[in-house]
């Protein structure tokens, strides 16, 4: 019988262990660090997994990223070479991606937190709203979270721009690639990050960064949204830039340390949006289906689907 | 020489008056109650008309509404018979109300204002998230803004469900007649109103009506969202509906009385965001085109368009 590790440090895996259970019964289903027999264990699903727990199953044969992001597995400088990585596809986890990214920008360009503000007074302050077309949304990163989000944000209306390593073709969205970095920024009033963390993304959310977005929309100065890794983004600039008005507002979903410490000037600042990660989760029951159907095929002799090209680095 | 007149007692119309004299260089325009000769004036360009005032200028051949809703101008007991009244067609004014209905949707759907508690209290307060797919939504009122927003909520995963006097056909939206309304509440969690004032919508939005909606849905109670006229909705109702968890949470863009009463409890409620009757602003420039295109084929001898049924209110 193959046997299955859960190793995310950082979550109770309890409900994700019954549905795996459910999703695959003949599967021996452990949460780490009560693992049983290391050599056992030929499957690893993992989130956030530390530091030299990957190479204590010698006999691994895949190992599934629960999450979008595959840096943490990556970082692991015990990592066993050779080892398949796949990351989970899970379309819900698209869909709800896009929600946050439609909702933070909605918030931004309808001015809510200075409707809120007014409420909070007890004011009916009516100032003119703009349209969404007189806005332009830049994303940075066009896999399948920055398509979907892309197109949703163009069908409200926006104009929307993307960045990518290379040039992407979505229909009616400007794409840019890594040397055209500067020309996106420029026309960018609202910028979305969906970078993967790698080594070229990190700290690329910077004050020189940041100077070189639009200043000609209606919203009088740019505006960031994080929903991508922590690590991209410089904290200490992001504040000095909100108080000289390099940037108008934030809203960040991702931390350089997470949680977000409590001594952090993020969590008071009156033009930040702070949400705990919690951009798009994945769901247990959708996840283990898919991981269970992918064990089911790669034991019938099929490749991997989703495989991380550990080079790239995503 | 053709003159057209402002009657907008509310707003501050000269930038609308330069905007019409732009688009309409050969008309004399005035805003009311500086209207000139009232004989003279042919066209009157109307948003919440005082009654008697469009029966003030004897030779008038258009009424045009500067707002979807013409309730105001058909409630004037001293309208003049027999004067065409065009509402304005403006697809900006559509998309404005889709970001509108989209924005307060998702900020329902992924409880953004408990998330802006936790961050008031320095808190990082990660909770499940629902997925769109798993609520539904439900829009009264399927004309082109109704429409609209049904589509563009579809898109983003969410159960679209509509409601108008007939049954309309929209693919991926289910929809129902004036006597499916208890069918129609019960699969709903959160209502949309984009109702026409009407006599017959006059209050609907009532502790009956609330009680019939959906508690099945992961928020736990329905939440409402009104961008129709404020008409429609009884706020004492609302108020206790909030208190005895009939409802979960309200947005509330139109009122009664606008503004809305610095003594109204709505203002301070925790869980109702208010905005000033701002959720679709119309744009000086699109609108005072779009007049000005109809004028000039009105009187070359073609018919009007959009002309307001003024039996049936909209």
């Amino acid at each position: 019988m193959s046997a299955l590790v859960f190793v995310t440090p950082t979550w109770d895996a309890t409900s994700w262990a019954e549905a795996m259970r459910k999703a695959a019964p003949g599967l021996d289903v452990s949460i780490w660090p009560d693992s049983g027999k290391a050599e056992d264990v030929t499957y690893a699903c993992a989130w956030l997994p530390p530091p030299d727990v990957v190479k204590s199953f010698p006999n691994l044969k895949v190992i599934f990223s629960l999450g979008a992001g595959v840096d943490a597995i990556l970082s692991d400088p015990t990592l066993p070479v050779g080892v398949p990585i796949v990351r989970v596809n899970d379309p819900d986890l698209t869909n709800r991606m896009s929600e946050y990214v439609v909702l933070h920008v909605l918030m931004h360009h309808r001015q809510q937190r200075r409707l809120d503000d007014a409420q909070a007074k007890g004011e009916w302050n009516s100032f003119p709203q703009h349209a969404a077309k007189d806005l332009s949304v830049g994303i940075m990163g066009l896999g399948v979270l920055g398509q979907d989000a892309a197109r949703k944000l163009a069908m409200l209306g926006f104009n929307v721009r993307g960045w990518s390593r290379t040039k992407k073709d979505i229909p009616g969205v400007e794409s840019f690639d890594a040397a055209g970095l500067d020309a996106f920024l420029s026309g960018t009033d609202i910028l979305v990050s969906l970078l993967p963390a790698t080594v070229d993304t990190d700290g690329i959310l910077n004050t020189a960064l940041f100077k070189k977005l639009s200043r000609r929309g209606p919203l009088g100065a740019p505006v960031i949204i994080n929903a991508g890794r922590g690590r991209q983004q410089n904290e200490d600039d992001i504040l000095a830039c909100l108080e000289d008005s390099t940037l108008l507002a934030a809203t960040l979903d991702v931390f350089h340390k997470e949680p977000l410490s409590t001594s952090s000037a993020l969590w008071k600042h009156p033009r930040v949006t702070i949400t705990p990660h919690a951009a798009a989760d994945s769901e247990p029951a959708t996840i283990c289906s898919y991981v269970a159907e992918q064990i089911r095929k790669f034991e019938a002799g099929a490749p991997l689907e989703n495989l991380v090209d550990t080079k790239r680095g995503y």
